[in-house]
């Protein structure tokens, strides 16, 4: 018998054959890490507000870590939780008009969070088909059964809701990471409401820039604060830092620190991250008009690009998309923005729920008029053939 | 009809009866954030090298945030790699001694991505029946098919991978949290061979504690840099930081980079957490002691704890756990040990595959020979009923 025959397979050979398959479809990634500086324009991170690099902020950063240390040293349950910590979750709380949060590591570990505990066996969790990955997994995660129901839909929902008689969840985003539309909120919750169904938003992409002086799609659409309104957002989009958290009514935030397992089994967020968000949260209360100017760059880039024939959603926050013919195309087109000093986001499968390659824009508060003609200037003049009739 | 016919069900309610539960049972959870300097000795945290506070750790976060900023501002494919991100990753995978490395926004989220990578459909994952929560997760949301295993029992590994004919995956921790034992990874390793599998190792409290000068439990098994080994690390431990890494083969990294969902769909680890574990792996470079050490404080509390007669498991590692009689036992020793001047963790249902509750005491490098007597002291003194003898 050859040798052959009895050497079993090397594990991870199957990788190969994906990459060759990525590669060949131009749908290959790889990382490129940036230097401190650059003349980038960029359009491409989620700094929405432009407070990542305020003084404040990152000020507040490194005191933390003076004060608190590197690392929050275990479980929020153990070692982890700081007087920080607690300070931030009262004035996130309190900013978005929710009786109680409580900060995990990430918005993806929020959202694992508040779905799984949630929607405990014998829930349907109700998912709009445009959410994001990490309300996708925790929907998977969870003990309950999903039904995807067509995107941004309310009498979708209805019907799914009328098919079940036990406990239900709908959940989703409240703007869309991809084509930066809004969920209906508003009709959303009244349709919950009709059957009973909690209500879980996503905020990612809301919280400073959407409601009050950036107070989010919650207190926007009259939900904040509400028994049956359940909130999730990022501190590291519009407060420039790293983080997640849920915010809630006070028994349903005791509920997720008792049973949510990516808060149980996780370290603490670093001091420095938390101390980071709190002092964006607090620039942000002191500057209110942040939030209603990066709608407005947002609006003006929307009206200037479909003015140039592009094919743009109306931004309902700060994510403007422009649709490319290809995932190829796409590529080229945010390479050859790039190379003329322009940094855009390049999303294409399997990060589109559509399979529609974008490119995506995130209008920042700090962006001044010349800075936006420079964007029209450039994704003008680099379009591929194809993009302003897709 | 009376109105209470129609009235829905308030979303939620449900979770009153299972906080009642909880608190009847003993078993209700509190945060407890605490100051930024206390007098109190911990032995909770899992600070095993007692770098969190090391001024070149703090020094380094803080850096970090002036230079980068406060958050990384997108995903790590997006805006969110920058030159420190890709720094810390060479240096990670060469201490480690495995090819690459990919970081992400914690060990959470480094074994979600891992499991779920390497375990597409078709895959057999074997799992250990005392696998952290974040494996089982992984396991979960991974499209492969799970068969949970004795613990630490290779055989019973031999006899899973023996039913498939497709690819396999065996995850394990190589440091089991709860009880501080290590997995048999030699054996499980030859076990894997013999069947073509890959090996998949959470080396979170092995890292910085285990193998030469603290370079984690591969290498002490002689595994690191193997072709069907990959390993997740936390950067929140031994450490001192916040954040975890995956350490594996060149293109088992980048199949992650291109598939794996909490990488791509979360914003990059903070600079200031990234800076910070940079830092401790330089200390932990320039002072291998460090690793013995710990070693050798949790030998020194193990011995002396069971020669005052209680029933604790030989620790392979820095974690040493001792049996408590009963949940409410175990919550009522931890708050006398706290009284007198002692932190150390609770671990109780769910947090304990086995149902056994327990004090966790961790070892660190940092303790002098006062701080152990005095452990012994605290933990002999307030020991409950039946402690000794359970």
């Amino acid at each position: 018998m050859p040798r052959d025959a009895i050497t079993p397979p090397t594990p991870f050979d199957w990788i190969d054959g994906q990459a060759d398959r990525r590669r060949s479809a131009g749908l290959e990634r790889v990382l490129r890490p940036r230097p401190p500086r650059s003349d980038l324009l960029d359009l491409a991170g989620n700094d929405y507000l432009g407070l990542t690099r305020h003084p404040a902020v990152v000020d507040a950063a490194a005191d933390a870590a003076r004060v608190w240390g590197g690392g929050a040293t275990g479980s929020r349950l153990v070692t982890g939780s700081t007087e920080l910590h607690a300070e931030l979750e009262a004035e996130l709380a309190e900013f978005c008009g929710f009786e109680s949060a409580l900060v995990l590591s990430s918005g993806y570990a929020a959202n694992l969070a508040a779905v799984t505990a949630l929607a405990p066996h014998g829930t349907l969790i109700v998912s709009d088909a445009g959410n994001h990955a990490s309300l996708i997994d925790g929907c998977r995660l969870a003990r309950g059964t999903t039904s995807v129901v067509p995107h941004a839909t309310p009498e979708a929902v209805r019907k799914a809701l009328a098919t079940h008689t036990g406990a239900g969840l709908v959940v989703t985003d409240s703007v869309f990471s991809v084509d930066g539309d809004a969920a209906p909120l508003a009709e959303t919750a009244g349709v919950c409401r009709e059957f009973g169904a909690g209500l879980l938003l996503d905020d990612a992409h809301g919280l400073g820039v959407l409601g009050t002086g950036g107070r989010g799609a919650a207190q926007a659409a009259g939900l904040a604060g509400a028994p049956d309104v359940v909130a999730t957002v990022t501190l590291s989009k519009s407060l420039g830092s790293q983080g997640g958290a849920v915010l809630g009514p006070a028994r349903v935030i005791a509920h997720l620190l008792n049973t949510a397992r990516t808060f149980i089994f996780d370290t603490g967020l670093a001091p420095a991250a938390a101390g980071a968000a709190r002092a964006a949260l607090g620039v942000l209360r002191a500057e209110p008009a942040r939030a209603e100017r990066a709608r407005q760059v947002a609006h003006t880039l929307y009206t200037r690009l479909t003015g140039a024939g592009f094919d743009s959603a109306r931004p309902d926050a700060a994510v403007v998309s422009v649709r490319a013919p290809s995932p190829a195309a796409a590529v080229r087109w945010a390479a050859d923005c790039r190379a003329m000093g322009l940094l855009v986001g390049c999303f294409r499968p399997p990060s589109v729920p559509d399979g529609i390659s974008r490119l995506r824009l995130t209008a920042r508060a700090d962006l001044t008029d010349e800075a936006i003609d420079r964007v029209l200037t450039v994704v003008t003049e680099t379009a591929p053939e194809g993009a302003r009739d897709v």
